[in-house]
């Protein structure tokens, strides 16, 4: 049985991990979903740890919500850092979602969150249930989460 | 009996270590509250980390006070990368909170620094007592910790 | 056998990855291609990591495609630093090929990613095959991928 | 007895390593101390870390010198990131110290280097000899090291 | 005997490494050069441990060429900050100069390459035969590499 940790933040404006464990309950059913909910996005990564390590997961998707300040930005940059650190101890992977809300206004903003996290759910189920190769016939094709796909350069 | 650590610094302009001492006595009286007080937010994670190694702390909070200069903002993300560090090595929750001087005026930041302050000590106690549990049904609402909540998008 | 990782992403424009193949198939008959398909830049460490330690790669190119905002250039950031750290791990080289959407528009950005691809991919292979010496003819030489040679400042 | 080290630059044009030492001789006349000398900012983490960890010292001071292009404020980031992580493995405090040629024009740029040498030197004193809590009274008391302190906000 | 190790790349626009290797040779003819060249920064950190952990080099020297763009920026501070962790794992020196192609125009570009490289390859050497007391006496001098020395503001 495959383990899916989900991370989520009272930060956040959308219930994004709501989302995402749909998502992942209509994807994969026999997937059992453990659900971790913090503060801010500096507070996931060790959240994101704790899935993997503690409670056996084999994947983790993280939904994180960045305000539109410099701050911001920077404790984006320090969170996603350590969410790579924690991938590359623990060799699984981590779907690191993030919305910034500079990317759009509020109704936007909502309709990006809702997408950008059903998709990755989506991309993670994948990850974890094909590996390397089962995104393959997409490489290179333009795909977004959260908005529509761009498609290749022609 | 839990362990709580509280860094704070001298740099900073409000007394963030003795509100969160106040809320933390006062949400878990059982609790345990090591204090180390450091000159700058960079001195802030090898405190922490003492805190949580040597002092058998189960979970910190650091209060910073960041200036308002490029140099600020760049030894922010040092600070808060290494914080990060400290909590993946040592599994535990360590709350970051900073107060940044290009916030607001004197007078908005000091209520911004009491109020941030109260607040995430409530928030790692939580995490502390509840695990990630906790806070769930917060979950994308919206949250703030200096400022009133925004609440979810509608 | 020389064994060779491919990192590609969905996110990019560009096939990338079987432009890189298909050099490294020329270069070096013998060796093995193993590839892998992540969604995005921050997805492509962990992956590295496990086509270098789970599949026993000895080197690995990625394929990185980052949009024009401020966000998509922070990632790439992260994405670099963790491919940095693999590499230090594990003592193989990875080469971290990325395109950026803010280098040119839409039709000379394929011509880019296709020139980029491909002499990254010689330059694995001349390290792979050949060691820290293979390119010493061209040091200071002003090299380019993606755009013509610069040449050395006469 | 305790072991101090301290780290210094060619680049500096201050010599902050002898204030330092002089401070440290005068709070401390037991303390040994431990000088190091290098090129830039760059230099000095493996240098402290040397100071730490093959020389025995119990905590270092580094003094380093930031021009004012970009690339210095980078090189900064760099550098203070390595300091946190040298800390973090010793569990040892490093005062990491910097002068930017941002802060202000050559004269008063001297007055800054003298005074936050000095005023730095004794804060890592008082950490060496009393812990957490040699600092404690002055938390939040918005104490400076280069300019005048500035007090709590009223 | 001393083993240095000089790490150059394809980018670079002026062969920095061989300039390094001359005086290297001139400062100390009985050390031993052994030599590593990539195509970029990025491929720098590398090929650095691999001098100091499988080639038994005492110390490196790097040499980094940076273009102009953002994304170069970042590049550098990614090498940067790699090269930092080798030198904290291995305890020992790497040099790690860069050229910026904002720093100056073409032909002057050249003259700082080559001030550059070679007063930073005499500084290596001054740390590897003399460790930390052999730059002392230029401590807080202003010493410039690249450019002429500014000297200690009066």
């Amino acid at each position: 049985m495959i383990k899916v940790g989900i991370v989520d933040t009272t930060f956040a404006r959308v219930d994004m991990g709501s989302i995402a464990e749909s998502v992942i309950k209509e994807e994969l059913p026999s997937a059992k979903v453990i659900r971790y909910t913090v503060p801010g996005i500096k507070d996931i990564p060790v959240a994101a740890k704790k899935l993997l390590v503690e409670y056996g997961c084999d994947g983790v998707i993280t939904l994180g919500w960045v305000g539109k300040s410099l701050t911001d930005k920077l404790s984006y940059v320090v969170a996603s850092m350590a969410l790579q650190l924690v991938q590359l101890e623990t060799l699984k992977h981590i779907i690191d979602v993030t919305v910034h809300e500079d990317e759009a206004e509020e109704e936007e903003l909502k309709r990006i969150a809702v997408d950008r996290a059903a998709k990755h759910a989506r991309n993670l189920i994948v990850l974890l249930t094909k590996g390397g190769e089962g995104l393959r016939r997409y490489a290179g094709m333009g795909l977004r989460q959260g908005r529509p796909d761009v498609g290749p350069i022609q």
